[in-house]
């Protein structure tokens, strides 16, 4: 495999704008294959089987294929344009039901055909490609923020620990907890990178590990009991984590382990920091008690990715997917409009008013 | 597989002395085995493949082993006989050269011997298999007493987190971390014990689980970094772990992740004890700085156990097999002769004395 030293692109539109290019991240990290997905169902099939996968990114691939599966409409009027086009944006809804992103995705490219009711069927499918590639460009752009505001609370050589995966294959280029590590490496620098494997999926052996060393970032893989013995040696100086939800008090819901590494960095004296877009901020979310966690599957501990059951199939398990991390444990939670410092009741309603160009003073 | 409801026995003699029996360990946790080891390469070949494992389960393997395979000599002359007793000696030694507890019980066997050239074959057979019977219960009373100290921490009902493995497959019966909750057990008391898979190796997986499962004490497996959320919920009373090494001032190595459990532990305001036998406390090492720890191989993150690598064969790793807790995060250390508690540099030295009959006043 080409070690290309550049950030991967999870999902882009082809030049001719009739085929969605993703990396299919199930074959990850043996094999790294781009697959371009033309029909309703090879998109259908791609979200559904987690070929491309993060929140953003599903997104986006639901985006370009509106946009897609629209050039390919051949009516010519308006109503029946409108009415294939629902038939394709329900299908590839269906693909999976519970990503919020898949919805706001297709959301948004509906009302550019519902507003465009006098526009040509033409402009239309051009309309829905610009919209598509405005969406992409606009996650760009907010985890380009992100990443230049982290960048900003690091330093050339620092050792960076993280947790599970929010880098580019989940999102656009640069990713939200591993984009400053991407922009510092465009910009000529250097980080040594520990990535926690993160149990029981290993997003941050599969993924995390892998986008790292694809870009030629240095990075380390740990097994998540290992995070205390690396900060207590010193090689680390901050730790970089995504996050799910935020409540409106700091509270941070992100995959499970996450509040133990930031219990371990405050008791190390190392700033733990929370990086994600503004859209993950919940105000309505009082505090973490208000976030519901999902329990998952007992395979995933005891058989997935094992050649065979580690453990007996009457053992019980316990398999949280998500952990929420207290706000008094986190240094600063940074955003595409700046950086979150407590006491959060106050800096995040700042953030959301910067977000919805109401200034406090 | 029968559930037998009873603390299983990893290492016992058969009644006519011809053979030692052992549970097949590395069949374990979807089989239940026990296999007679009758000749020398039988003995050899359990040890080297780690069908038998734990340091004392190990010693008491070569102990009885030799037993064995001393009834099986020829020989009539004590001199004779020796030649043959020490080649055996040589051979088992060889299985797993850095096993302190396999050249303790060899060297003990061996005193047996070279103490008794008075003494006819026939004599000197009974006296080594009374020795390694010795050195077996030896092993059941330290335990029982670490369990007996162990259980006055806790109450019926309680909640209890482990990290590792400390129990009776790995010792005698009972066990040192593990071993409260069996005695509790045989006492009529329930926990609710929640076992660390610890990666990489998976022995609370494989083998905690498997062996508190099977003794009918309630058991729930998570995964390393869902000890966090676990403590969180108010589940969780006492962390009981076991120890590799414990220096004077009472900071204790043990398999990765202990720290780590124990910084939680103090976050959340939980008691954390070490469990051990007093041979595992180093007087001679003044701190945790002193004790070296062993670099493993990158296979053990990426390979072992799963059904293809989880991560690419460039990625680097970093697999310490052990990490040392900070006698500042242990609420106490649990030996056959009492539970020491802050400070240690005294509170160790006390249980020094008694164990050398030696009280301070």
């Amino acid at each position: 495999m080409a070690n290309t030293k550049k950030a991967l692109e999870s999902v882009t539109l082809s030049r001719d704008g009739s085929s969605v290019i993703i990396i299919d991240q199930t074959l990850l990290p043996a094999t790294l294959k781009y697959i371009k997905l033309k029909s309703d169902k090879d998109i259908y099939e791609a979200i559904k089987q987690l070929k491309v996968r993060g929140a953003p990114a599903i997104g986006i691939c639901a985006a370009y294929g509106m946009a897609v599966l629209a050039k390919s409409i051949k009516a010519q009027t308006y109503e029946e344009f409108y009415h294939e086009f629902k038939n394709y944006r329900n299908y590839i809804g269906s693909s999976r039901p519970t990503a919020v992103n898949l919805f706001w995705a297709l959301d948004e490219m509906e009302k550019c055909v519902t507003n465009s009711s006098d526009k040509s069927v033409a402009e239309i499918k051009k309309l829905l490609r610009e919209e598509a590639i405005s969406i992409h460009n606009e996650d760009i752009a907010v985890c380009k923020a992100i990443s230049q505001f982290g960048l900003s609370l690091i330093e050339n050589g620092d050792g960076i620990l993280t947790h599970c995966n929010a880098g580019p294959l989940a999102t656009s280029r640069y990713g939200t907890a591993l984009g400053p590590l991407f922009l510092g490496k465009e910009n000529g620098m250097n980080f040594h990178v520990f990535a926690d494997e993160t149990r029981p999926l290993l997003q941050g052996a599969r993924i995390t590990a892998f986008e790292l060393h694809q870009a030629g970032i240095d990075v380390t893989l740990i097994c998540d009991n290992m995070a205390s013995i690396v900060m207590k040696e010193g090689k680390v100086n901050a730790v970089f984590v995504g996050c799910d939800r935020v409540a409106a008090n700091g509270d941070a819901a992100n995959k499970i382990g996450t509040s133990g590494v930031a219990i371990l960095a405050k008791h190390y004296g190392i700033p733990f920091y929370v990086l994600g877009p503004t859209s993950t901020i919940d105000t309505e979310c009082k505090t973490g008690d208000d976030i519901k966690i999902e329990q998952r599957d007992p395979s995933e501990i005891k058989e997935k990715f094992f050649a065979k059951p580690v453990a007996l199939k009457e053992i019980k398990t316990y398999n949280p997917a998500f952990d929420v991390t207290d706000h008094a444990l986190i240094s600063g939670i940074i955003t595409e409009y700046g950086v979150a410092r407590p006491p959060y009741d106050s800096s995040l309603k700042e953030i959301m008013e910067k977000k919805n160009g109401r200034f406090s003073d």
